[in-house]
């Protein structure tokens, strides 16, 4: 039976017969499930919020065997379009925000079984009376399932890596036997029995099959920290600085955020009760955020963190760096996380989340500046990143008041500029850390060699037959 | 045209055309590639030894022509068998030995792309001159493609964790296409672009395609170290200890290795210049290993990092621990490593290297040692493992002077047996960081759910469809 068979009021009447009145909504309440955070804008046929696991393998179930599309979507933070539905108003919503019964803590093996719904935030508040957390940091609240769709990995990945390194296991329903779950995994760190399944799973778009819970490893809660911003004495010394920091103070290195100085002044000028750390006068070209945490007890260590970061940079001065603003790190992160708010205030945003090797990172920094300058001088970089793991998001503003009119032509050969860029010249990656979308899926298609999209081909008909869940296909191009 | 149609002048001739006289051994030559490091003694029909990836490319493209099985070999220190050719003398053991003349370390990305023949102690003798290291330890020097296939732990995984964790990207030279070279991923920490197909390649016992290059992260080497053996005051206490640890000096924790009585006893009795490091009437039950690592420099931080062990060591006096040795790492990790010695000394080893969540550990053991001493009370139990990460080398010796004659049918049932708990008793695991391979195959095919079985076939097929590589088979059982 095709999709069009099935009129919306027999569809509406087979998922209340599953998930009940609540667990369905049409209309004006779909909004806020068919806009993302910032691309992806469509249409949903109807948005179907299951609360088990049972729920979810009706929903698919009926949706196999009637050939509905459907979509997960978990707290819809994404970046790239991935869990918005598409304009052609035929896909179903399936939204995971009511699987959020179980978080399931095992303090000693530091671990948590969580469902897929359940918030970043929700998980943490879960974890803290354990002295626990799962310190992946990033500037929403992403629901676990789209985290592991995601593979996130932030501002903090150096010192506690990316969804993949701290996931133990997952529960996934499949498409195809349609409902049917499978466990990929158990809440062990030591596992290696054959091909390990679940990998597949990660970073995955929400493609082909549902996430409904995911066994992650947490960590202990850092009991001090240190913060500073500091202005390197030019693009050779970040290195220097860096890899001073990870032999002398490395167990502790947990941010290396690099901010140009275009980033710290859109922030500033347009982000209320923000002001220059440094002197007014003094707005330096590019400074980076360093924060350390240690886990260490000051009572068998005598460590204090922000005396041992503060003497180190005594040493830097006049090698690496030429200025630091030291402590209150609230307010520094404060100022990190408002660069993007003070971007939005210029004009329209290009993002680019990009990343190389870090040892040629800020080489790239200085050439993807020098090429929109030269070619589209009308445009501002507005940049900023994670120095450390080597990404950056290399943002670009169509100012307000820029001269030119905002063209989607332009922005296109700028995209096609800077991904060549970074993909060709750099050995880098045209997405960091979100993923794949319907907003970069042709970059997939240019920058994927054939033999592995034919693998895609080859995984996504095993595991959904008829290709009716997730919105991006990561196989051969068929349009 | 079939593997027994070529006759072996004529393949002889077609490899020397290839990898030079000095690339095929033969008849005597191939003993130490026909035998495994504890499982696993077959015939090879020859070995075959390429210097260059175009030399691996060619002889894929002649096994894949003329239907010629062939097993990838590394140094060939695997425990599962999975290394060394079976009995039917058809196999060809492509060793990667000579694939070694790539070691180039990028120092700023702390990354390193490294051929596969090279082996770990090479690989650390090239990054030491940088102040680096590739810290996955264990007690063997296995090759760096060997690592890949098996996703090597080892007894630091806690700090550092295991190959996959590490990898950047992967180099393989695929069956179908034949000989055709796959780039799996780059030298990036952040790279999020649809399906990472090189994690297939992790763990996979080197079926279906050869591992010719690996792009992996190393880390800083440590400036500090701190051992201490310790004895816990109660089974329950062992895990109190590990998260006081984790909280008070969780930044430094690197190993935390249990030690049973009886394989100390092993140890001390039979390898010459080992002592207790206890008084010698006052042999514990069980003691801990625990290591710290700091790449603190004490300029900044003050840190001795002895000290900060003992004085927190003193705090768990009467709470946790009851007895503790410090210091001298050198002979405290000489006894750990003595223990396989020592055991061997004992009898006939049936070794299990299992795992199961941290927090039920010790109730394994526990449960383990009664179940043999219950059912196969002429056996004798050594034990030791790593707590921190769930994993247990839970051996079991058939002594020289048992009654009872060695019987591989008994063995059999204790193997079912333990195996059994682990996996049904304890979500654990039959394989925690050896990898499957003909030794524990059986287990594979009884407990891997029959669709990721399934799974394994369609990729197998994809990957390699005569299955010509490797000598498992992780696809639905079909013999």
């Amino acid at each position: 039976m095709a999709a069009s068979d099935l009129d919306n009021s027999e569809l509406l009447g087979a998922l209340h017969a599953i998930v009940g009145e609540v667990g369905v909504l049409q209309g004006a309440d779909m909004a806020a499930y068919e806009e993302g955070a910032r691309y992806g804008q469509g249409r949903a046929r109807l948005v179907v919020r299951p609360a088990d696991v049972a729920q979810v393998q009706a929903v698919v179930r009926l949706c196999a065997e009637r050939g509905l599309a459907l979509l997960p979507q978990g707290a819809n933070t994404g970046m790239v379009g991935a869990s918005t539905p598409d304009m052609s108003g035929t896909q179903l919503v399936l939204s995971l925000s009511r699987l959020r019964s179980h978080c399931e803590v095992d303090v000693a093996n530091r671990s948590v079984v969580v469902d897929a719904g359940v918030t970043l935030q929700e998980l943490n508040d879960q974890l803290e009376p354990h002295g626990l957390w799962f310190p992946i940091d990033l500037g929403a609240n992403p629901s676990i399932g789209g985290m592991v769709a995601t593979n996130t990995g932030g501002t903090r990945l150096i010192r506690y890596g990316d969804v993949r390194s701290n996931l133990m296991a997952l529960q996934v329903v499949l498409m195809d036997p349609p409902g049917e779950v499978v466990e990929l995994g158990r809440a062990l760190r030591k596992n290696n029995t054959g091909v390990d399944w679940k990998q597949l799973f990660v970073g995955g778009s929400g493609a082909g099959a549902i996430v409904t819970q995911a066994t992650i490893q947490v960590h202990a809660r850092p009991a001090q920290r240190a913060t500073a911003l500091v202005v390197p004495a030019s693009d050779e010394a970040v290195m220097e600085l860096l890899q001073a920091f990870e032999r002398d103070l490395g167990d502790w290195l947990a941010a290396f955020e690099g901010i140009s100085g275009n980033a710290m002044q859109a922030a500033i000028d347009h982000v209320p009760n923000l002001r220059n750390p440094f002197a007014p006068d003094d707005a330096p070209e590019f400074a980076i955020l360093v924060e350390l945490e240690a886990n260490a007890a000051a009572k068998y260590s005598q460590l204090d963190l922000q005396e041992a970061l503060n003497s180190f940079l005594e040493d830097q001065f006049e090698s690496t760096i030429v200025n630091a603003a030291l402590g209150n790190a609230t307010e520094l992160w404060h100022l990190r996380h408002s660069i993007s708010e003070g971007a939005r205030a210029l004009g329209k945003p290009i993002a680019f989340d990009v990343s190389v090797p870090r040892s040629r990172i800020m080489e790239f920094c200085r050439k993807g500046r020098e090429l929109v300058a030269r070619d589209y001088p009308f445009l501002t970089v507005v940049d900023f990143g994670h120095i450390a793991d080597g990404g950056v998001h290399f943002n670009v503003i169509w100012r307000k008041d820029a001269p030119e009119q905002y063209d989607p032509a332009v922005v296109q050969r700028l995209r096609d500029a800077i991904y060549g860029m970074v993909v060709q010249d750099f050995g880098g990656s045209y997405s960091a850390e979100h993923g794949v979308g319907p907003h970069n899926l042709t970059y997939y298609q240019r920058f994927t060699p054939p033999l592995l999209q034919q693998w895609a081909d080859g995984w996504r008909d095993r595991l959904d037959p008829r290709h009716l869940c997730g919105t991006v296909d990561l196989g051969t191009a068929k349009n």
